[in-house]
């Protein structure tokens, strides 16, 4: 697929991308300075944009959620008000994925006509003096912002000031109209809620990070002020008590206090992702090391192996430490995009390998694992083992469970799918950043990079069959006449990690690295090749003994991906799933297709009328077969299946 | 504590239990033939009646539960309603406890006159044509049945039916008016319901166990014919979807087809005890043997090792087989009663002992585990692993939080407190039954029965100090001229166990039995004397290997009594409790107080930033210590601490 730049042209500065602090260690490049160009995600960023956009658009207009904004142009709501009270943000979100899909694709005129289409529904919607929410406000309605605890009216906010943002960066000084839109509603939010105003927060953080960004596009600070006075607030019981506890919206301890993120998973994250751009706005370096800890807990103690988050259906919440049950895994999509929006404010603030190497993990087990195959069907939440295979949805019909254990087209809280959407088409924000002196690659896609560094235009072509193979091919189209660095992630599982420099003038430099950055760092030249290479063989990975849930068993992991089984491939049927052991001291086998052999054991189980029995634990023994694994990203494409991530062990 | 009988002289067939089934191969022994006099279970009754009743009365009070008939009565509802939809059952089953006290006691008058007058303000909130319910039919409320779902009426007069049929069977014919309040209730109900009327079903079961014995104590087959009607309709789809699925009120699946239980689990029991009353009532064998089935692999593979039942805080529900977590085990209080029910129900028509070893657990681990001490705090869910200390619940606080580590006084949701006091009230009918031939002991306590059995008064005085000694002396005091039956239950776990008769006139015939029902036959005269006697020495036992959560772990079990380690007994802290493993090859030693010694290992662990690693498991050493477990029943009572009574070991 061939693209052409329609707007910014390279180097500008315009930051065509989600998050452009004022000031950060490593500075983002945006999606016309960084483009997939095949393979892993050039595939899902096709399919996003050619099938989920149209299906959201499509489930927006069917459900009235779209029409809301009509009614309420009419005068007609609340009658025949549709959806949750979060619905608004739902358009909004569609609008943030529409303003990046455009972005990177250079333009689209069907897909900036629909885009207009929308702005222009959205805008009749707004009252005079900037407020904006279909559920609030009329006769009939609840009174603007009496339901703080519930109501989402600032979350909703939050995402039009992202999808604000998203088309102010891809279409400067564009005439939609969206960023007015914003812009009034934005300053309504900071007369309402500015330090003489209403002393509380939303109930669902999401208005910080697009406070925040709002502000930083437009230059005005007093957004970014307001963002930081939600983010002290929270915390201070300024929320009613709810079942439960405060810590749902993390109004239980001030953020500067909290030991680990907590309560909702999508709550806790985009919490403290606002908190971070307030944070690096303000130079604030205690509630940055605040932040830093809380990732840091949350990473070592409250995260699935896929990097997933949220062990609660209940209350989507995060359990206690260890508390990490793949039974009912939560896991939420939503809960693993929002910890990429956290651990990559962190990235750019503290250029740490830790925080890529969690953002690709769950790119490629989370956010990989919520689409269907053909972008049409979403899972809501990510289980690590599902017991019993699930119902198929129907294509037509919404699905009120979250945790349906198939993928499902729609549903009554339809977060995920708009999120993937906009997260998918504005992907290529996360590959790569620059600073002074050079680039760093994050993650590994082939694309192509095109900025400016050290005043000189830096072309590169980036070439990878990632995650299949672990060589990353960088081979340099154009640099500046300077000295500059170019910096490869190594990823912390990697071996056998090496860089072999191959200038275009000849020779070859070859040196073993680290996880880590590694850096090269010379005046490069048109034709000179950069090669990372690293072991991606098959890894046995045990859990802490104090993950209970999942003591006494093993996960199969490759490069960045977590494998799984499903009882598909098993010989016996869904309930042979419960009998497996991997069998000890035998290792997974490569398969041409990316799948891996392993060496199952079926132990016998004896079906007595009490589960719980004193003695000798039961026998091990039983007929061993070999069984093929698979990408757990890929699972329940085949149908209902039982699945799991962790094995036992004998 | 001396009691008198004030009513029902012994053996007139009264029935003074909650369950009377016209016909059935046993027949319950009523609270008035069996009194329990001493120890573990009379300490608990006490308690119940002294503090746990007026401590409900209050709180009903105070929470204006009870407010809500005067205010039905005065015509001044909605305005002012207090409580949830389902306030009004709360009520009914204090009213049941305290009628199932007074039947205890003998008759108070003090209690005799709050009963009375909690009646009379009930009495005035009914309407002529016989409808009762504070939320529901007047202006500004919903319609009568308008929510079937959720709105709760038919349980809430389930409720009601219960307590009517509890005052009769204490008080026949007494003139305090319960029973025809009942009976008018039932009437629009079976006019509104039956099989011409509203082809529906409440959402929550209830009615149906309250129906089929209303038309036991009253003759009136009409109420047992709307029960089967209520059991028949349900699973076919009569109610709407919800979230969670309609498996959450068990109309996914008509019960006659049904594999186990599922969804909300005490929904689930109160209904198979329903159906098991109609089932009896009509001698319905293919439904019995459908409802015996759900009991097996309910027990088999959807139980708590305590006996308790739900997985899921969601939706209080039951998880698929084998998904049995610890943390976070909801085990509500109410469905541990709810099973009993059903068990009780299958026991008195199969005599087989395993109905009532599930009931013993039951009772040993579920009821007497919720309330404290003092009788004046409550746990609605039942945890088997506790990973932070609770808070402690002021005493005059509602607790909004079912998942609270601590007892609490009150709940949002109180349907425990009242479902606790019912059973400990009418405790004595489940401890023995009798049929032609003689009498049938299923629980052990110090107690006294006396009853008419083949033609002649049976007395007997049974002695024990169960459960911390496995000996059960049962003295008879007066027997009938014939040969009778005397059977003892035999524990399933109970080793060793040997059956003594010391006949008053000399002689020692002496046996072993095995588990089950050991029966004694003989002439037997005043002076004998049978002794039962096992083991109780602790047993470590471990799951199932499909239960995921519990892998390579074992609990202590004693008795009937399973064991905890609360990290109060640890040193090292609350974290200690992450950190233990029990050392393989060591035994439990008893100590003298009930208590247990373990010998513990406490299990380096490393705190890193990733939980996941390659390689060998991380090594087990560690110091080894002598820690003292007690039974779960009396964790908490110290204060908050961190509790588990799955022990992983190396």
């Amino acid at each position: 697929m061939t693209t052409t730049i329609r707007t910014a042209p390279t180097g500008t500065g315009v930051g065509m991308a989600p998050v452009v602090p004022t000031t950060s260690a490593l500075t983002p490049l945006g999606i016309d300075e960084v483009r997939i160009t095949d393979g892993f995600w050039a595939d899902r960023q096709r399919v996003n944009g050619s099938a989920t956009l149209p299906h959201i658009e499509h489930w927006l207009e069917r459900e009235g959620w779209l029409g809301n904004f009509d009614r309420a142009a009419a005068g007609t709501l609340p009658a025949g008000r549709r959806g949750r009270e979060f619905s608004d943000s739902e358009v909004y979100k569609y609008l943030e994925a529409v303003a990046w899909e455009i972005g990177r694709l250079g333009g689209d005129d069907a897909l900036e006509a629909r885009f207009r289409a929308v702005v222009a529904r959205v805008a009749a919607a707004q009252e005079a003096d900037g407020y904006l929410n279909t559920r609030f406000g009329r006769p009939g309605q609840g009174e603007r912002w009496s339901d703080l605890e519930w109501g989402h009216e600032l979350y909703c906010l939050g995402h039009l000031f992202q999808a604000a943002v998203a088309r102010e960066r891809t279409d400067p000084g564009g005439d939609d109209g969206l960023l007015g839109i914003a812009t009034r509603a934005a300053d309504l939010v900071c007369d309402v809620f500015g330090a003489d105003g209403i002393q509380s927060v939303c109930g669902h953080a999401e208005v910080e990070v697009g406070l925040a960004e709002l502000g930083r596009v437009t230059g005005r600070q007093r957004y970014v002020e307001q963002a930081s006075l939600f983010v002290e607030r929270r915390g201070n019981g300024v929320l009613a008590d709810i079942e439960w506890g405060r810590s749902y919206f993390q109004d239980d301890v001030p953020i500067r206090q909290a030991q680990a993120l907590r309560g909702h998973a999508v709550r806790a994250n985009y919490l403290a992702a606002g908190a971070t751009d307030v944070a690096v706005e303000h130079g604030d370096a205690g509630l940055l090391d605040a932040l830093r800890g809380q990732w840091d807990r949350t990473i070592a103690r409250r995260t699935y192996l896929t990097g997933g988050q949220g062990s609660h259906h209940q209350d989507e919440a995060f359990g206690e430490d260890f508390e990490l049950p793949s039974d009912r895994a939560y896991s939420e999509t939503c809960a693993g995009i929002a910890s990429i929006m956290f651990s990559w404010r962190l990235l750019i603030e503290d250029r740490d390998v830790r925080y890529a190497d969690h953002i690709e993990r769950v790119l490629y087990n989370v956010l990989a694992t919520s689409p269907s195959a053909d972008g049409t069907a979403f899972f809501y939440a990510n289980t690590l083992h599902q017991r019993t295979p699930g119902e198929s949805s129907p294509d037509d019909e919404v699905s009120p469970r979250a945790s349906s254990s198939e993928r499902a087209p729609w549903f009554d809280v339809a977060c995920c799918p708009p999120n993937v959407a906009r997260t998918m088409a504005s992907l290529s924000s996360l590959l790569a950043t620059s600073d002074d002196g050079g680039v760093q690659i994050h993650q590994f896609a082939t694309s192509t990079i095109d900025t400016v560094v050290a005043g000189g235009r830096l072309r590169l072509e980036l070439e990878t069959a990632y995650p299949r193979a672990g060589v990353v091919t960088l081979r340099i189209v154009e640099a500046p006449d300077t000295s500059v660095t170019l910096s490869l992630r190594v990823p912390s599982w990697a071996e056998d990690a090496r860089i072999v420099v191959r200038p275009a003038e000849g020779g070859t430099e070859e040196r073993a690295v680290a996880p880590g950055y590694a850096d090269v760092e010379r005046g490069f030249a048109a034709g000179d090749v950069l090669e990372l290479a690293f072991s991606v063989r098959p890894r046995v990975t045990r859990p802490d003994p104090r993950i209970d849930a999942i003591r006494g068993s093993v996960a199969v992991e490759r490069g960045p991906e977590v494998y799984c089984v499903e009882s598909l491939d098993l010989p016996g049927g869904d309930d042979a799933l419960g009998r497996i052991e991997l069998v000890a001291g035998t290792a997974p086998v490569e398969q041409e297709d990316g799948r891996l052999a392993v060496e199952l054991r079926s132990r016998p189980v004896s079906d007595g009328p009490w589960p719980y029995r004193e003695g000798d634990a039961q026998p091990s023994g039983g007929d061993t077969f070999t069984a093929t694994i698979a990408p757990y990203h890929s699972w329940a494409e085949r149908g209902p299946s039982t699945m799991r991530v962790w094995i036992p062990t004998a």
